[in-house]
């Protein structure tokens, strides 16, 4: 376990409530029963499953968390929890960002950015959602402004509040290249087993692959 | 760790001496540079070489270890290190197997394998090669009848002994399914990065299959 790593990431990773865990324990546990092996290229999660090695994307495996979470609350029409900061961030936009988030704060606002259009090309950042408290909010809400301008948003319209979410989820991941402690790495794959869909990142890219047994059997030519 | 390990294999690793290591080290580190993450089925080595997750066949890598070094004594016209037992073993052979095992006493004999013909069908083993010390014998006494009966043995026949070798190295290796310490799988992969042949068992079976990163991150779409 590195020394360098702050306790956020285990924090973020049980943020889920008891009761939701216990709920679904029992429905699946093919990562949660998994022995964990190791770290690979602080990457991968190596896993032994019950016939199959398995490795784990954790920047996907957690972008599938944080997004079921993020979306969880949008359902229930629920702010997801959001942190006020300390001291809110002031930052300008180009021209194009400027109309598009401009339009956008109610919006965000129900996702637990509050962001505020200062007058000019002038944002100002109150509240995050506590996922991303620890990350840079500027590079998200470029990526925002830029996704929305090609997505065509207008205020309300679900899909486009659905892409922020993605986004959102995105930049609350842990990186790839980043050390995770067994307990860590353990966290996230409970979670991961948790979640409705926990195979795919919200973009589609898979969040673990297996080796079968049978396979790794075979390529040894210990069977034919 | 295993708790009911004997250090055994340890002390069989690390046989060779400081100056063949040497002479190599700066040959080839392919695995002993690898990290090695785990062990997966009690049979695999995971480790994370510099481009690639490795996966290293724990009985073939070692039976290709106690195979050159078996080799390499008979090249040299050595006996390899053999073990006098405290109480010679005595077991009765089948017809086919006595008449093959009572012609090879001799060659057996400058492998370590010190073995006399009783009378009737039954042999007594005397000494043995100590990479072999704490395993059964007998099993290793048929496998060899079976084999140069297959093979046609004659006294003397540099094939036939080379056959002979690589059952003795078989027998001598970890078996898959058992249970490494971290220390245990270091000195294996130190010691086949010092083999001629790192790459197969004396039977032509790999040693280690590689899984390369651009492969895994095409697994996961993270490049196309």
């Amino acid at each position: 376990p590195p020394a360098s790593r702050s306790p956020e990431i285990n924090d973020r990773l049980t943020m889920e409530t008891p009761d939701s865990r216990q709920a679904r324990l029992w429905e699946r546990r093919k990562l949660a029963d998994a022995r964990i092996i190791g770290q690979f290229n602080n990457t991968y999660i190596i896993c032994e499953g019950n016939d199959a090695l398995m490795v784990v994307d954790q920047h996907a495996a957690h972008e599938r968390i944080a997004y079921e979470r993020l979306a969880a609350a949008r359902k229930n029409n629920a702010r997801p929890p959001s942190q006020k900061l300390m001291i809110p961030e002031t930052f300008d936009l180009g021209y194009r960002e400027t109309a598009v988030i401009s339009q956008m704060t109610d919006d965000l606002g129900t996702l637990g950015l509050e962001i505020e259009h200062f007058g000019g090309n002038t944002f100002v950042v109150k509240s995050v959602p506590t996922l991303i408290a620890d990350r840079e909010i500027k590079p998200l809400i470029l990526e925002i402004a830029e996704a929305m301008d090609a997505f065509g948003y207008s205020p309300g319209l679900g899909a486009a509040l659905d892409q922020c979410i993605i986004l959102m989820a995105c930049h609350s991941a842990i990186r790839a290249r980043q050390s995770l402690s067994m307990n860590e790495m353990k966290a996230l794959l409970d979670q991961l087993d948790q979640c409705e869909n926990p195979r795919q990142c919200p973009h589609g890219r898979p969040t673990f692959v297996e080796w079968p047994l049978r396979t790794l059997e075979k390529n040894f030519k210990r069977i034919v």
